[in-house]
């Protein structure tokens, strides 16, 4: 056991090697790097279509797709004209930094300002693999209960954003959302929090703004940084 | 690398092992061992609650909760006076056999009749890991979308059973039951589906009385077989 605990440790260690190399790459692009994790169907691919459409016009985007089998996600954003990347993990339950190193040259970096990264759906793993992302971000479904954030804190924790989804079937539900955004921030209290619906739009908008400020904020660090 | 394949594959091996005691375990005292496996907030606890409710004084029932933190599940259970025992993984993404061996002394099985073990809430690597139920039964809530099976195959393909759950939501959602029913059956041509709103109740009592007669089929083979 002592040895499997070693090995692992060093992968650990060379994926967070390789994810700070994925950050310099980015950062050298003046690219914001936007990684998305959730539960399976809390509608991570969903919300990508949304926000595609309200940064139409407003910033260059790129997606790398992430799937334990199937490039469905990936056409869906293909679909509108967006260029993607599909990353499918063959069983293994969330990407990795290398595995986001090797999508990076498919997708013309220099001519993007946001890439969004769309990981397995899964609210374990992933928290412990680094992919090198300037902004990680949770997202919840109202119907997966309120507890979420304290049954799996890691994810919750290792975020900066936390984006609320399915907000349009609060009134079909027994759902606190109050008390879910209090567990969210009981867990991590510097948690930014949207509510959002993307079938009727609501909160996309302010999520989208949150995003262009970001990006103007990494442009504005990189003038400022000596050269 | 390859030194933490074979290790794993080791472990792996062990688990199985484990597990077939874990059977061995469950078949001398004739309890009914099902696994529920799904991904965070489909709803397992939920239907743990609904079927305990509909079991009463039809089965003597306990139930083994896992979760990465926090004993809420168990607490939930507990509140309905069923014996339950409660493993904190601590952050791992599933149970593994040697956690489910662990608990079995504290569930007095000879007086069993169902053993219920919720998994941690994770669509990918709980699959790899039987514990030794006779069951296993995997939740999908109408709210994920359809296309869940084909983007986690392995854990529709490893279960015997398909709870669709939240089916009370379907009038508020864009969902198309028979495409997610045809996923899953393409995947496991051998599911059996079972429809259910904890709800409104639709679909509980179709899915108690399969578990009675799973429990009485084991109960049956039991006393065919050979002393």
């Amino acid at each position: 056991m002592v040895n499997l605990i070693t090995i692992e440790q060093k992968i650990l260690k060379k994926n967070g090697d390789i994810a700070l190399e994925n950050r310099g790459e980015l950062d050298r692009n003046g690219v914001l790097g936007v990684g998305l994790v959730s539960a399976p169907g809390s509608g991570k691919t969903r919300l990508l279509e949304r926000t595609l459409g309200a940064l139409a016009g407003q910033a260059r985007v790129a997606v790398i797709e992430g799937d334990v089998q199937t490039d469905r996600d990936a056409q869906r954003i293909g679909a509108l004209d967006v260029p993607v990347v599909q990353i499918v993990t063959n069983g293994t339950c969330h990407l990795e930094a290398r595995m986001v190193q090797e999508a990076l040259p498919r997708v013309a970096l220099a001519g993007l300002d946001i890439l969004f990264v769309e990981n397995v759906g899964n609210l374990v793993c992933p928290s412990s693999y680094e992919l090198g992302e300037h902004l990680r971000v949770v997202l919840m479904s109202t119907t997966e209960g309120e507890d979420k954030p304290l049954k799996y804190p890691a994810m919750f924790r290792r975020s900066q954003a936390l984006v609320i989804t399915k907000t349009d079937l609060l009134p079909h539900l027994d759902y606190d959302l109050a008390e879910a955004k209090r567990f969210a921030l009981q867990v991590n209290p510097g948690l930014l929090v949207f509510e959002t619906s993307c079938r009727t739009g609501e909160g996309v908008a302010e999520w989208t703004r949150f995003l262009l400020d970001r990006l103007r904020d990494l442009r504005a660090s990189r003038t400022a940084a000596p050269s």
